[in-house]
């Protein structure tokens, strides 16, 4: 654990940066196959082990059961240091079972290339993960991953969605593809798989990210959209092929989908979820963080109110909503929610007024109009020659008052005295109060 | 209206503050229903003329048309003068045909009483409307208001509420008042009805706010229910006997809503609704504000996620988080939601590991698990046995594999091995991703 030869004689005159950015060899690539075997996905040791030496030199130094000195100083000097010892007793008898070539070959033939970092087609987002960078991702499908994730968004949510759950995530994976928006998601049933269909409908590329070998099918149920992805977008794992999922490669994969996209948006998600793992990511990676709200009566829509209740995540109701929080500013704008207007809002006050002291039954006497709107009486005659006018009003035996909602409104729709002319439409929560809904008393 | 005299001669030696904490004469009373008909509800200008002079200095300024030098000088060096003119002659006019007797002896016959600004009974919340508080208040039923709205919240919401919506509205109503809260809300259907509905069911008194006379039943189908809220609470209104609500009535109305209550709680509104105008007053007294999530493909929710998305309102989705915003801190705490703890958690980290890496068919034998977790062989057998005595795992001709989840796990809850033993109830959303499940390639 303490030989300083290793580090000093295979690396001694070539500066960290340069190897990492220098054109990957064969070896190289073979070095992180096995590495891959040998850690767990997203180890930060072994991630500082291969950014500083190299990833043939680490599998040497595992093989040779000696990591540098100065590495084992470096870790010591952690603020929780790792245990070395175990660590490199793992890996080293992980490594002892590999085989990196059977490892490429199998990922060939199921037709899945390795993309490493530092090379043109790694999605340069992913360095954000610091340590916790994989040291490779396989990359099956007919997508540029890097070009693709440049505007993508994550849609995560729960495996057990609603059908609300499952609506919402289509709509989504719809919406943000028709805008040119890519998807990130896991592979799972519920919002995953409906992100996924969306974006597919909708023609755009869209990623699905595994916590099992690329050629796996996980969940097996999805072996048809993944073929569906495959051609249209990716499939990508950190894992090497014909890696199962385990619970712990689920949660450190949700990584991924986090630091891939420009933001996570929350669908549906119980208090406890895998997709507010992804949204705990997604904050820490400082990525902006949308969750859809939906009925407080189900308990899968608890974890996205929990976040917005802590103000961790914006309430997103729509596509649109989504990409005005993770897009260019300006450019991306979503469409601020229309008020639905009214012809009366058109009126202008002293109109309303009036029209607010016109009696719905008996009528009433300009005079006793204006004294109840509180306006001038030759204000009142203008503004109640206008209503009339518009059909808002009708004279009576007994004077001015309002009329029945009903055709009349269509024929003086034609009328030039009110711009525009009403014809206002019933709304069931602001339909006007007026007194015929009254019960007692009089006027 | 410049004439000084009147503030001189009846109001020279008295300070205004004296005169308005002063015990009210029946005199002021009939001089408050006066005006009460004379100004528009919540009229700023009458507001700042009776806190200044008193109400009948200030009915026989408008009785003599003019208005006293000093309070014009004011009103014309607002921000936004008044046209005072305008005014007094509206108010003159209407005051012309004002019987005051008669609206007393009217609310006398309803059982309503009239509870003025400066007495004992009036809810001081309302003072912080400053010149818009109302000239005073009719109340009809048995509720002590003043007592009955220290502890109160404002639950409002849609007219045309959906069935989600009334739901929510009821269990709001039952849960504030089993807390000891009251409701305080309007009197139309949907969401307002339903809240005072939940109220009596559990209970404590509940306050229906206005917009017309307390003897006058809008709408008429809550004649039975605003009987039932006289019995246990309170129908209140600043408008005098008799009046029949206008669309201006309600929006000002809705001022008091949000003044008499510690909080106001938005449960179903569409992007345009009297509730978010309740909302508004809410925020412009430093209320707290709460809003209730939806389904995003309801309209009726939609103004309440425009509340979430700009962050005005807090995401609540029980009574007890409506409490916990605008409860005394530490008393009335709402509970935190808890996460459904699940027996695998209790395992230690290096058992987790081991637990990972069993597989679900087959088999394996100790050291190809122990290099599979990454932990050393020692730590593994240990895992182990403890995994097999809690029913996770058992023995087969080919090794270790993982327990079907079927009785066996209850036979083994007994065990003292580990604590507690385990019953892995089935979940949906987290159950274990095992290669059972998966579809390819070897292990």
């Amino acid at each position: 654990m303490t030989r300083t030869d290793l580090s000093l004689v295979v690396r001694e005159d070539v500066p960290p940066q340069q190897i990492r950015s220098g054109p990957r060899s064969e070896q190289d690539a073979e070095a992180r196959v096995a590495l891959m075997r040998a850690a767990d996905v997203g180890d930060a040791v072994m991630g500082r082990l291969v950014d500083a030496y190299g990833a043939p030199a680490a599998v040497e130094a595992i093989r040779n059961r000696a990591l540098p000195a100065k590495f084992a100083a470096e870790e010591a000097a952690q603020e929780r240091p790792p245990d070395l010892t175990a660590r490199l007793n793992a890996w080293y008898a992980r490594l002892a079972a590999v085989n990196p070539a059977a490892d490429l070959e199998a990922g060939e033939r199921s037709g899945a290339r390795l993309i490493i970092p530092g090379t043109p087609a790694w999605p340069t987002q992913l360095d954000q993960l610091g340590a916790g960078r994989p040291l490779g991702l396989w990359v099956r499908g007919s997508a540029d991953l890097r070009l693709a994730c440049l505007r993508s968004v994550a849609v995560v949510g729960a495996r057990a969605a609603t059908s609300y759950g499952s609506h919402i995530a289509a709509e989504f994976g719809v919406g943000l593809s028709e805008s040119g928006w890519t998807v990130v998601s896991g592979g799972a049933f519920g919002v995953d798989g409906a992100a996924h269909r969306g974006a597919l409908v909708a023609g755009s590329p869209t990623i699905v990210v595994l916590a099992c070998g690329v050629d796996v099918c996980y969940p097996r149920g999805h072996n048809t959209l993944f073929a569906d992805v495959r051609a249209q977008g990716a499939v990508i794992s950190e894992c090497p092929p014909g890696v199962h999922p385990t619970r712990a490669r689920f949660l450190i994969r949700n990584r991924l989908i986090a630091a891939l996209s420009r933001g996570t948006v929350v669908v549906e998600a119980a208090v406890r979820s895998g997709a507010l793992n992804t949204a705990a990511h997604a904050l820490t990676l400082n990525r902006h963080l949308g969750a859809v709200p939906g009925p407080i009566t189900s308990e899968m829509s608890a974890g996205c109110h929990r976040l917005l209740r802590e103000r961790k995540a914006v309430c997103v109701t729509s596509p649109e909503e989504m990409i005005d929080l993770v897009g260019v500013m300006g450019d991306d704008l979503a469409p601020h929610v229309q008020v639905p207007g009214r012809p009366r809002d058109k009126l202008n006050e002293v109109t309303k007024r009036v029209l607010d002291a016109i009696p719905a039954r008996g009528g009433a006497g300009p005079a006793s109009i204006a004294v109840a709107a509180g306006v001038g009486l030759d204000v009142t005659l203008s503004a109640l020659g206008g209503l009339a006018a518009a059909g808002y009003i009708e004279r009576s035996a007994n004077g001015w008052r309002l009329c029945k909602q009903t055709v009349s409104y269509r024929k003086a729709a034609e009328s030039a005295v009110l711009d525009p002319p009403p014809a206002p439409a019933p709304d069931p929560d602001e339909t006007p109060p007026y007194p015929d809904d009254c019960a007692t008393s009089p006027a």
